[in-house]
């Protein structure tokens, strides 16, 4: 990779980088397979495929570890129990080679993966009121590639390897649907851009478009975890007047103020229901209130603390769990609402470049995300960070 | 009231009216009295105590029954089972006196009773974002007034008759806290000024307000009483260029067709689920479908009929079944949204009065709501036709 990226401060730029070696070839590089829920994941060769007809092979530079990669390893969801699997979706990397009729990317550029993408010729897509692309939204069912149902992926002896999410980064090459990669600014750097592929998007967007958090808006977010912290950011840069941090691990509360969080509940120490608690520390609720925990008990306590009347509760939080909405339904009469958020509510392919430039000139704080730093090949350290709550982003150099 | 009330064509209007008889004294009128769930309704005389500070004691011209009444009726929630009872919550009247300190309201206005009242005064009645009146916001447990959680009526031997929702229309008089009263243009027709009490409001107001159908918007309408039909007209009156209507009597076709219903579904005929058939006609799902039922079951249908990405689903029926929201929370990350409605999003005590302006002027369909016109004595009658489902609103004359 030396020759073909030069390294900058804060991240690594494409520069005369040469497909023409690889460009229809298979490429044997090192990717990093979990065989089975719970093991040890293993950096090991494979095998990538050259991209089909509307496809693209990107050499990822960085990849980070989310909790959703996590609880695929684990095995948490059924939906999640394909293995060998090459896990990942945050990521930042350098366009190799792209498939037939691919005509807004080109190699070379340096691109985002989103495990929620963009075709822009179905009906959603040419909506302006959502950003679920009919065929390539995130699917936590879908383990090959759209056109011919195979993988692109396999190991030395032929056999299948699956992708996650439509995305699959935890390689040094990978390959996406046109309609997953987003073209980034060439001078954008790339380090702090793979945020943009999964905890950045989705924590400031649920405060800035799914809420439209606005000045003086009173705010909790319920789980502090890179998501939640990013939700917590994008209400202090909107200037909200209050921002509750909820978590029952009170050395997130440190963390948590450099992203604006004012106040912070811990919910084994509170005498009463957290709800109660905060609708009384701000006269009635907060205005917005964020579920990032993937815990339907939080998710009620989450809808109970906004103001009656007008409170909306974003759920951001991945529910495995088979219970359904612990919620009467006349308790929506109180005027309390509670949407799902995917991706931010951006359509990725083209909203997240604009986004990418109000991230870096806008008065956001990521360097406070990227927690760790370390190499491809600690992966399994990595995932440990992440488990022991120690890291928010802990990001992977390849 | 004869000669307090001249008659016009489609209603009465005040005239000469001389509050100084009666201002300040005990009334003795007639009620229809519900002594017991799904007893007989009996008319009798009752005794009606002056208002009290804020309070407003009105003449009720023209009364409607409306289903919550017959659910009260019956006492199928327990927060209905008070008794006796002044049930009845749609009506229109003049102002027979006021007590102290209102100033907006005087004898001889025309007014309309609201269940969910609006003081001005609280800090969700300041907001523009709710309608949810923190003092007088609707109450289903409320049975007592307000200031001194005493009733104003009482039968001949002195035992208190309890209040409903706020209003208690079935009562030649009733006492309202002035919150509840709503002053209307004194020209304005009163018989079909009473629907907007109740019906009018909820049903137009949830497809303008709280949905905003637009033109060529697609809507669908689960239960085709009143409240329903009012949410076909108003998205009719705003362009939606597909209604469906869904009923288990098919009866509610032949009317539901002069109130815009382009297309009826009867469950009972369907060969697959309603939301299946529906996604079918409409290439992927209405825009907004209103629960007018109040039944879960109906209530997950009108949720799986919209479309995903911005499918909107308003849920007016109430719900007395202690069973919980049928969706799993992961069901929202398709985009669909469901929020509750009370009294279409209205603030009855400021909008209303331009709101009947717009009824009267825009283009609304209101005669045919009024399927039946009996006298007040006949309320029991009235009851049976809405049983039976053969009245939209039967308005008793008083």
């Amino acid at each position: 990779m030396g020759s073909l990226i030069e390294e900058s401060d804060d991240g690594l730029h494409a520069n005369g980088f040469n497909p023409s070696n690889t460009a229809g070839k298979v490429i044997t590089c090192r990717a990093a397979v979990a065989w089975g829920p719970k093991e040890p994941i293993v950096i090991e060769e494979v095998l990538v495929d050259p991209p089909r007809k509307m496809e693209v092979r990107i050499k990822v530079v960085f990849t980070s570890i989310c909790h959703t990669d996590l609880s695929a390893w684990m095995g948490e969801n059924e939906t999640q129990r394909v293995f060998p699997r090459i896990l990942g979706h945050e990521a930042a990397g350098i366009v190799e080679s792209v498939g037939e009729g691919v005509e807004d990317i080109i190699p070379g550029d340096q691109v985002v993966p989103i495990f929620n993408g963009e075709c822009g010729n179905c009906n959603n897509c040419k909506s302006n009121k959502t950003n679920l692309c009919n065929k390539f939204r995130v699917n936590p069912f879908k383990s090959v590639m759209a056109s011919d149902g195979k993988s692109r992926f396999s190991t030395r002896d032929g056999k299948p390897i699956y992708h996650f999410l439509n995305t699959s980064t935890f390689t040094e090459y990978t390959v996406l649907d046109s309609a997953c990669v987003v073209k980034m600014n060439p001078n954008a750097p790339l380090k702090k851009m793979s945020l943009l592929s999964c905890g950045l998007s989705t924590g400031v967007g649920a405060a800035w478009n799914t809420a439209n958090v606005q000045q003086g808006s009173t705010v909790a977010v319920f789980g502090l975890g890179a998501v939640g912290l990013f939700v917590a950011e994008g209400a202090r840069v909107r200037g909200a007047s209050r921002i509750i941090g909820i978590d029952i691990n009170p050395g997130k509360f440190t963390k948590g103020k450099e992203m604006g969080v004012t106040d912070f509940l811990n919910p084994n120490n509170c005498k009463k229901p957290v709800h109660e608690e905060i609708l009384e520390m701000t006269d009635g609720g907060v205005d917005y209130s964020f579920e990032c925990a993937g815990n339907v008990d939080v998710l009620r306590e989450a809808f109970l603390c906004t103001h009656d009347g007008w409170g909306l509760t974003v759920m951001l939080g991945i529910h495995p769990s088979p219970r359904m909405l612990p919620f009467h339904p006349m308790e929506l009469l109180n005027g309390r609402r509670l949407v799902g958020c995917v991706f931010g509510d951006f359509k990725g392919k083209t909203q997240l470049p604009d986004f990418a430039d109000k991230c870096i000139h806008g008065g956001l704080n990521l360097d406070g995300f990227i927690t760790h730093e370390i190499p491809f090949s600690e992966i399994n350290k990595g995932f440990q960070l992440l488990i022991d709550g120690k890291s928010l982003r802990c990001l992977l150099h390849l």
